[in-house]
């Protein structure tokens, strides 16, 4: 196939009009032409390299591989470099390879990364875990092409045996290490890159990222559902603002930043977590555009979702070049940012109006290995008339929570949540078959009455219920169950579900649908009394160990300051 | 060990004080600290990373891995990605494990590629032939980094079997593949490309060099003995001069040049081939310096021996960053650039005076398989008084040769050379047991009498030999043998040699002993009426029948255009 267009070069940043050939999925010819007024060029639009996303976690956006594909080509996005890091907990090995299964069978690029810390912590019950030599049996895999987010920075400062085993295997296998390492900065830092570990997405600060930059980390710039930390970066202004608070550094910086001396600091846009409701309103396309209102010239913009992607990951795209697979973008200008057509391998998949392909599904298995539940199993007893205890409290969106305290009433031995002060009842029910419930106490809902619960609940992904009600609460785990996961909303007015059968954290329905059903529950939530913008999410993370100050997992209320458990009851 | 130094950043482009640590030969800390007008820093001058080569043969030194590494740390260098071709066109895999097994004794990092075209062609007599198991075989191996220069382009381009097949042996294994495309353009290159070769270093025009780039290559700036491309590329001028002849590229580019879309080009600065007289005096710290004084900033081409190469060959150094190799160099300032001390894995190797380890022998064993020979070998008989024969004519240290003729007397029915016309005999004695030898005339050399012989003629290495009369040739060649290769000049009031006989190719002694040599024989072959700048250069490249119009392998006088042999006499 060949064809005359103009293309965005992102290796020499120029625009020119070529003749293209395409042949067995590659570009095989890419030949500037000579154009005159009247010179009719065979695609309208530019043709720009296809999107990749270089640090992403598919089942967040609670869709399989193939559905997120779908989506994803609608918005230019032709490649994700994905860490299945939320199924290897429920399923370990077999979800990872039923990831990759079922990415294989649509014409996308999934590149996957090995989950480096399955579980998150030893304080929770995971479905499996992934130790140095499951990691070896991943590296091994051509479809896996690095070793995902090192979250367990502590691990490797302290040398951790297993961990630093790790860090091992995927440096011998040639393999590249994500990191994720949120404010770790100096000597620990350095000790943590000392492992090869290459990129970060943790930044919220422009010194932090500096920092990072100067020792040799590539930046992500995160523009999430989770974590939008773009703003941040981007809008550095003019400079004397980055030094009004040197302190967090030590000073150490003051020199360098008086001096002005600056690069370009930033290497890809990644998402990291894409909720439904987001993804079908925009990708990378939109991140693109959101770049440029902060400032960042568009080729840069657009060359950290194309060649830097590439060349960091060894991967054989993110250029209109030869040699390089032929997945590309056809947009109406630089200016709107418009996708018309996206193309992968050469074949059209995006036509502007229909994906031109199908979403075949992943075979579910049960996974929800739980009895059901009573309205008793959620009772906390004290015996006495009222009784001091610990309260997670949690802010919209935000993956810390504080740790505060609150006064509560007894009433038949059983400790009474308070909606007046908006303390309600919070609990992680065990779904790996060892029957395990932790009850404790949650502020920041703001239900009045009714239950939610969730099988998303980071990392180990049991199943976790706020709500006002022991029975309602019952009631919520129970659909979960039924529906062998997913999210439920149960009250006494209505109830609805939205079932995620696979490993209880994708559903193989299409992201319009999963959004819609979303949005529904979502309401159905607010109704309740909730606030929050995003319930599901902020419940998600309230398992979350590692992420301070107070936590829940299903063996009890977790300190995250002091990395230990802690009783609900005070006195 | 930990210390202070100013250091140079080449990820953030930048100079600051900072408190270095070094564990296990790598960099583990790198803060950056506060300085003011009375701190003492531990290093006085400047830290910078070690140089990089990354496109060197070692053989073209005429020594040994562990000497190269002994010389080239005097002038900063760390670490080079060399190509072991010319021992493999003589000893096969065995030579290759000659020179990695050298190279592993020294603290020096040498990285190899796998020679992609051994032999060079079909039309000469090797020692060895690399097909696609031996590629894969050497593949496997850690030691080997890419696919060494793929000069078959012709082979590339028309889909040879045996071709395509290292290719994509190289994609499997991940490794980069390094090109050799000289003037190689449009739907030719794209072809190339499209195998998913990656680098160039052939380039000898800014057209050139900007096709290539624009389509995804990494350009090498070569900076070497036999090719020095760095003028022609770095002195771009102004910009119209670049379109003065767009004819080369048919037009296509005259576009993009008027409306000056340019951005930086070039990825690295390489020398290919480094004679000893030459290495001697410098390496990379010269290039720099030559590179800053036509027009590039100094940090551009300090990133192009430094980082570059070490991003894309996946080489864990070229860069003063936690987790990175501790390869340094202490120089005196960015604008005098003398290398003070250099350090590999953090051990001092070079302290300003002396290199500090020593450079254990490679054990050399017999590999000229050749008889004695005697005049009549050189004779080339003709039955008349008179003919024309075909003439190389060669010009100083050009690779490319032209074709042209002569009228010569014969005596005894042997046709006698005429130092009037300046036209000698040449002729390429086969050195593998087969015994082989052809004659021809050749132009250019200016020898009044005497021969010189070497046993370093690309790419087969077989030997070659000018000279006037047919005794000396055969002193000459017979001195080669004895010495089990080498170099050597004879005549009547003098002779020489120097013995290279590791593979015939290079020497135990170090640099400077065989650069005087070396200087020595030059000198003789001056007084035979020689005036060559490199006459033993010159000659090795006789026998390159890639490179057209006319050259010499053992089997025959070769026409390079038309790519078959043709007779020495014409009528």
């Amino acid at each position: 196939m060949s064809f005359t267009a103009y293309i965005l070069d992102v290796i020499s940043d120029s625009i020119y009009p070529a003749r293209i050939t395409v042949e067995n999925g590659l570009f095989t010819e890419v030949t500037p032409i000579l154009v005159s007024e009247t010179t009719k060029l065979d695609v309208r639009g530019l043709m720009i390299p296809g999107f990749i996303d270089a640090h992403i976690h598919i089942e967040s956006s609670m869709i399989t591989p193939a559905q997120f594909a779908k989506i994803a080509v609608r918005h230019g996005t032709t490649g994700v470099v994905c860490d299945p890091h939320e199924i290897a907990n429920v399923l370990g090995i077999e979800g990872i390879e039923a990831m990759i299964e079922n990415a294989k069978q649509v014409p996308f690029n999934f590149y996957f990364s090995a989950p480096s810390c399955v579980p998150a912590t030893g304080f929770e019950t995971s479905g499996a875990i992934l130790n140095s030599s499951e990691i070896e049996y991943l590296l091994k895999k051509d479809e896996i092409v690095a070793l995902g987010e090192m979250m367990n920075f502590p691990g490797v400062i302290n040398g951790d045996e297993e961990v630093l085993k790790k860090l091992a295997l995927a440096r011998q296998y040639g393999k590249p290490i994500d990191g994720h390492a949120p404010l770790l900065s100096r000597e620990e830092l350095d000790k943590y890159l000392a492992q090869g570990i290459s990129t970060d997405h943790e930044c919220s600060n422009i010194l932090e990222a500096f920092e990072k930059k100067m020792k040799g980390m590539k930046i992500m710039v995160r523009d999430g559902s989770s974590a939008m930390d773009m703003e941040g970066l981007f809008n550095i202004g003019e400079g004397p603002s980055l030094i009004e608070n040197p302190e967090s550094l030590g000073l150490i910086y003051r020199d360098i930043f008086e001096k002005k001396i600056y690069s370009p600091m930033f290497d890809f846009i990644v998402s990291d977590d894409k909720h439904p409701n987001d993804l079908i309103k925009g990708h990378l396309n939109k991140s693109i555009k959101k770049a440029v209102d902060l400032g960042i010239d568009i080729l840069k913009a657009i060359s950290m979702v194309t060649i830097n992607p590439a060349y960091h990951y060894n991967l054989n795209c993110g250029a209109i070049v030869p040699g390089a697979k032929a997945d590309y973008v056809i947009i109406d200008s630089l200016y709107d940012f418009n996708v018309l057509e996206t193309y992968i391998g050469g074949e059209c998949v995006f036509d502007g109006e229909n994906v031109l392909f199908d979403a075949p599904e992943v075979e579910s298995r049960n996974t929800i290995d739980a009895s059901k539940k009573t309205a008793s199993d959620f009772d906390i007893h004290y015996d006495g008339d009222e009784c001091e205890v610990n309260v997670i409290e949690c802010t919209d969106g935000d993956l810390l929570t504080k740790k505060t305290t609150a006064k509560l009433i007894t009433k038949g031995g059983i400790v009474q949540p308070d909606i007046y002060q908006d303390v309600l009842k919070i609990a992680v029910v065990e779904r790996y078959g060892k029957g395990n419930i932790a009850n404790a106490f949650i502020k920041g809902f703001g239900l009045k009455k009714g239950a939610i619960a969730s099988s998303v609940a980071h990392d180990s992904h049991n199943i976790i219920v706020v709500g006002y009600d022991s029975q309602e609460m019952a009631d919520a785990v129970n659909k979960v169950i039924d529906n062998q996961g997913g999210i439920s909303v149960v009250s006494d007015d209505f109830a609805d579900s939205l079932p995620l059968p696979i490993a209880g954290l994708m559903s193989n329905e299409d992201a319009h649908v999963v959004s819609d059903k979303l949005a529904i529950l979502h309401n159905m939530t607010s109704a309740l009394g909730c606030q929050l913008e995003a319930p599901f999410m902020t419940m998600a993370f309230m398992a979350l160990l590692v992420i301070p100050s107070l936590k829940i997992s299903d063996l009890g209320l977790f300190d995250g300051d002091a990395f230990e458990f802690i009783d609900v009851i005070i006195n």
